[in-house]
């Protein structure tokens, strides 16, 4: 891991300004919270308060429909770059699921919603092949969807390419059984499951320091990667449905899921109960984040706020179920880490020890 | 009703390619559909074929949920010429509630989707009150959403204001009364229910020939409208949900809903008989519609393919019941008119008779 330079990139010079988002989401949220089916109890009542990775609606009966929306965000920009369309849709898929099963929700189906600039029939093609390759490695069907044609609203990397997807999925819970953070004590381990490369997130810094800054060509080969920077983006979103239902489906008495997305290991935060995390393992830095990293002379702040850095799904249980975990991920071809443990005493602080970063609201800071 | 001229523009020439969106859709739909959730039956599996207006997915205990997404297209762009953004959010949800009565469900939730080329707060708190509005009229939750700010990837009117608005919904159904289109049998009658102007199909075209064609300025007042015309294409789509929840609580045997979206009177065919239709009788066409027509100098057959020309959602009950689905509409605000009657000799066929028009796979013709 490089050390930081005094003045790093911020993910906010690469177009993604947070606070600006946050000031908005506040207030689209004030007026859309108060939204409500009926009285706002029983059957359609939110179950869930906000924050969560998925909403979770009140079906009656005692079981809950969990809901996620996501995109892909500007990883089209990659796939456009080097004509290359076949795994996007696991991107999306992978996105939107990994969001319901960390309430505990087992994922059933997802619409996709491709906004394009210009329909190209073979284009179209190659994303429903990853769309049904994502479907496949999350066990869900894909029944409908909707494809707008907007040539002043969606753009891309050159005129006729400008492409935008994004899925909604829906899953089931027992209401009794959400896994929200609930009952997390002091010395329970956090076991983190390998990601598939960047992931999903922070596309827009990558690819600002591949292309611009260390003017990368997206097809050629990168020594460190084995293949081009291009290919390496492209990596698909790792699809963590089929060890986390196997977890729950085996008894494991799992605390809390967490889909490490934008911000991090901040992700372990969005849980309901009060506590901080210690990880002093992490898993080898990846070649990608390195790459980055060094091209780019990105604070560790920086980088852990805005990328996986090998970890794309957190699990957290009772020590004495770490080993089991460990096992039911191997099995469906994820290495796994014991990364640390929860402490009350520092509530809403995530410390990463090797490198010497604290975060907390939103940030990450030295030690 | 203007006659044709010979050569009127097409809905293609307005940046809308639906030759080639269909082409991109079936190879799209290839692979999706063959996505499972399990073994495709039971829990999870898909409860109605595709074409319908919403998917149904099997919740098991005989309850199915519909799900339906959809966005608001380039009405965003007329809100942006205006800076006008309070209702928008009113079309998203009514884009998504009103296919999903379609199938005879109760709307419970919607998701949104925002993709922004920026962030602007105040923009956000004007989406946020529509959305609010249009909730409060669907009687559905908005349990959460997302916000994607790509400044590669949304653009609009101006530097800055690029929006995409999407949304998905969902609701319950109970498989036993899917309202799908069975059981329509000839002389059973289409009541339609008055839409409230343009609704959110056919912006493309309205915008080029209302702001290029006939160079209107947006925030000038049109003597055929009272008011301008950026004001007049901002209507807010009609919310059916009331009516038609109403109508089924009520017991009034309905064969088939319809959301009279584009392609217009096309969709009374999106249902399972083989029925056709002969319509008799429309409303005075609104004034957008006049307008439009006259300044693009636009055919018939164009105009009732992409505009919804007064009618927004349809129902087709036996005769004895248009009277009752009559006064559940008056009840909640909406004239309707008992358009025309149901013919199983003409499977797949619309007659518009007041303007001499046939439609039948996609497209209208002269009789």
């Amino acid at each position: 891991m490089t050390q930081t330079p005094a003045t790093g990139a911020t993910y906010a010079d690469s177009g993604v300004d947070t606070d600006a988002a946050l000031s908005g989401l506040d207030r689209l949220l004030k007026w859309v919270a108060r939204a409500r089916h009926g009285d706002g109890t029983g059957v359609g009542a939110s179950a869930l308060e906000p924050e969560f990775f998925a909403s979770v609606v009140d079906l009656g009966g005692g079981q809950g429909l969990a809901l996620s929306t996501d995109g892909v965000g500007t990883k089209v920009l990659v796939a456009q770059m080097v004509d290359k369309y076949d795994t996007i849709g696991i991107d999306c898929v992978a996105m939107n699921v990994n969001d319901l099963i960390c309430v505990g929700a087992e994922p059933l189906a997802m619409l996709d919603y491709l906004g394009v600039e210009r329909v190209d029939a073979d284009i179209f093609e190659e994303i429903g092949k990853g769309l049904h390759a994502g479907a496949e490695l999350a066990n869900i069907s894909i029944p409908g969807g909707e494809i707008s044609q907007m040539r002043e609203v969606i753009r891309g990397v050159s005129d006729g390419t400008g492409l935008d997807i994004v899925g909604t999925a829906v899953g089931l819970v027992d209401l009794q059984r959400l896994v929200v953070g609930d009952g997390i004590e002091d010395g329970d381990v956090v076991v983190g499951l390998q990601s598939n490369g960047i992931h999903s997130n922070g596309l827009t810094l990558a690819r600002r320091v591949l292309f611009k800054e260390m003017n990368l060509a997206p097809n050629s080969n990168v020594a460190e990667f084995g293949h081009s920077a291009a290919e390496e983006l492209l990596r698909p979103t790792a699809i963590y449905v089929r060890p986390a239902m196997d977890m729950l489906r085996e008894g494991i008495p799992v605390k809390a899921f967490s889909h490490i997305t934008s911000d991090g290991f901040l992700n372990l935060l969005r849980v309901r109960s009060q506590m901080g995390y210690h990880l002093h393992t992490l898993p080898e830095t990846p070649a990608i984040f390195q790459v980055i990293q060094q091209g780019g002379g990105l604070a560790d702040e920086e980088m852990f706020l805005v990328f996986n850095m090998g970890i794309g799904f957190g699990v957290v249980v009772a020590q004495e179920h770490a080993t089991v975990v460990q096992a039911v991920s191997r099995r469906h071809g994820f290495d796994s880490w014991i990364l640390g443990t929860a402490d009350s005493t520092q509530p809403g602080r995530v410390f990463v020890e090797p490198v010497g970063l604290m975060g907390e609201d939103d940030r990450f800071r030295r030690l």
